[in-house]
């Protein structure tokens, strides 16, 4: 038998830069990625794809942009500048991200020109998808503009869109070329949304920095007063523990290293008996109260670091708990925890709390300890 | 301004495996690959797919996949075995691609299950890129069926369909798991299929091995009379020169690396031309020939190179001219030409010959040259 052997590294790498007012004629930042990517050669074209909600919430920004690439002459930008519905609303209906990629075939966007993608996770997702599979990837720009896109989901390398009913369904592992964090979008959230991206925090602080668990605890006035400086503190701490389990991991996740997803695995199924009312990072902040209490009741931690927990996710104005946990007994929640056995290939490993600072994974979960749990939270209603 | 550098590397590796009779129960290839492939803790799950026309050709595979999978219990085989039609009309319609995402969804085949494909390089085109979409990549295997997927489109990264009336405009880097090339798969081919793959042959071996280029000359005769251990050398060869290719350089040409793409230029633009009526390979063929005539004219190598290569390619049973090239005097090729360097980002770099067995890039090419080219093969006609 004849055998041919193939081996390769590909290898990627880009920043996130954090700044402030990104198309200000005077913010280089922009225009300094541009002109120093690739090679000079290459002519390079820059298509832009914004959500409906930023768009709307900053009415000058198609303005701006323009305006700045009228005086930086880096790149030929598309005459056409795509506002389509952010949210999750474009990663439900195929239409958006074919209309990204409609526009990129127009616009001749080809492997060395750029799609700049600006809006919230679900229309990064999208447009990102969007980029990836079109000529077999051109350059992405994420220009995240929500909390939990500039901590989390946005400086990642993951896209994606849902299909045939199902969440991510449709998607693939490409990292951008670069990320812009600029903290000014972040001030015409919703308070809802500002709040919601801090449970990814609390969640990658608890398992693994306890000095940023502490920082967050001590900054949660700051936070509910949406101080500015705090805010892009928090971030710019989350994204790197974010950034750092990537690399340090399984960037593509092609063996069985698995993301961040403490307190996921009930936040997922209450996304889905809640019909996606509730934020992603508000279901996110219920599934780690209930992991912590979880981990409590199993004697991993001791009630006052317990309730320390309980006391920054409420603190913070997050609910700790809700009715869908308990509905039928809690077998609906149950229920989600063997649909996430399922989604790891039929091997169940969830990360659970050791201590402030340090998860620890764990191969079962007891079902009555889960009831005692979710019937403790209740309590916080 | 605050910065967070990111940088990893993705390992990938894959065995390209020859074989005989792969699904015969005594062939334990496959199986030994499934049951040492990742961890035992998953299941593993297995969904094939298959070319309509290699399907026809060989009536019995689906039972023998059936039985193989009876009597070695490496994984749980889909009860379905999905049969679509091959050739470039399945890149061409999403109705196909849709359908393979829809039996990876209805058969729960998941990150740690595979598809396996089996068909010729078009069916893998289009069925890689169903599994590399779906959850962000299920695990691939391929079973390629003709010559030219088992030397060269098979045992590399990519996939695709097309879309928006353009080649390949949809697609992926997404490396297999493994490649299964089974040589008795070739016995059904029809002499075209047999003999467009070895344009590729051709190709590779003129621009990097000598040594290569003379079995070839020297096999001229086995390889028309459909020797098998011919074919299977001249594959593990050319697929070895591409595999190498692929790994010394930049795998997901994400900088300005370039594919194998001598004689090329001028194949795009016939078989568009040509309505894809000719196959790539017989386009490849006349398209390495029109270089070679270039090279030569140009000074780049002897007349006798020049003929000794011709012969090679009409001794194969080639053509090495078609009409299309001089219609409108040359002009629509010319635009080929124009497109490719669009193609390229704006930098035209296109190989040539500087002898038998080495390449040579350039970044122009002359008109009149091209015409004067083209007079030449049209002498051959
Ligand atoms: N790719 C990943 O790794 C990853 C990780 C976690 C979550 N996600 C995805 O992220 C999505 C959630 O993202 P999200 O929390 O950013 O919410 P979102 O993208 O759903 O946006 C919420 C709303 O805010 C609006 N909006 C966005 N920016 C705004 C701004 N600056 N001002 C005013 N309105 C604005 C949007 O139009 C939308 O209506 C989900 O689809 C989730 O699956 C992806
Ligand atoms: N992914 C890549 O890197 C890459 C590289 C080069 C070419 N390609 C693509 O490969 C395609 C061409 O592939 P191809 O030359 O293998 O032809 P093909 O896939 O178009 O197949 C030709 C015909 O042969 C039939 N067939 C396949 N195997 C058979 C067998 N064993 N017996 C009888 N009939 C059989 C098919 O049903 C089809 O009708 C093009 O779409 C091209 O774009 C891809
Ligand atoms: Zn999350
Ligand atoms: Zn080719």
């Amino acid at each position: 038998m004849q055998v041919l052997q193939q081996q390769f590294q590909v290898p990627f790498s880009y920043q996130v830069i954090f700044t402030k007012h990104l198309f200000d004629s005077s913010n280089k930042t922009l225009c300094d990625f541009i002109s120093n990517f690739g090679q000079s050669n290459f002519r390079k074209r820059i298509l832009f794809v914004i959500d409906k909600g930023v768009a709307d919430a900053h009415p000058s920004l198609t303005t701006s942009i323009i305006d700045y690439f009228e005086s930086n002459a880096i790149a030929d930008l598309a005459p056409e500048i795509l506002v389509l519905p952010g949210g999750e609303v474009c990663k439900n209906d195929p239409r958006f991200y074919e209309e990204v990629v409609r526009a990129i075939d127009e616009h001749r966007i080809d492997r060395h020109s750029f799609v700049a993608a600006i809006g919230g996770g679900a229309f990064l997702d999208m447009s990102g998808y969007a980029a990836a599979i079109s000529h077999r990837g051109v350059k992405l720009i994420r220009i995240p503009t929500t909390v939990l896109s500039q901590n989390d989901s946005g400086v990642g390398v993951k896209n994606g869109v849902n299909y045939l009913g199902k969440k991510n369904f449709l998607g693939t592992f490409a990292p951008a070329v670069a990320v812009f964090n600029d903290v000014a979008f972040l001030a015409t959230l919703e308070d809802r949304d500002w709040r919601s991206g801090i449970a990814e925090a609390i969640k990658v602080a608890l398992i693994k920095d306890l000095a940023f668990f502490e920082w967050l605890e001590a900054n949660v006035e700051a936070m509910n007063s949406r101080d500015e400086a705090a805010m892009v503190e928090q971030i710019y701490r989350c994204a790197d523990l974010h950034m750092k389990h990537i690399s340090g991991g399984d960037p593509f996740e092609l063996g069985s290293a698995r993301p961040l997803d403490f307190g996921h695995w009930a936040a997922h199924k209450l996304e889905y008996l809640t019909d996606f009312k509730i934020r992603h990072g508000e279901a996110v902040a219920i599934g780690i109260a209930l992991d912590c209490v979880y981990s409590h009741l199993i004697g991993a931690i001791s009630l006052a670091d317990c309730e320390r927990i309980l006391a920054v996710i409420k603190g913070l104005g997050f609910d700790l708990y809700h009715p869908a946990l308990a509905e039928n007994d809690c077998q609906n929640l149950h229920k989600g925890l063997q649909e996430f056995q399922e989604h790891l290939g039929g091997h169940l490993t969830i990360t659970l709390l050791k201590a402030l600072g340090k998860g620890e994974e764990v191969h079962e979960m007891d079902f009555p300890t889960i009831q005692a749990s979710v019937a403790l939270l209740a309590k916080h209603a």
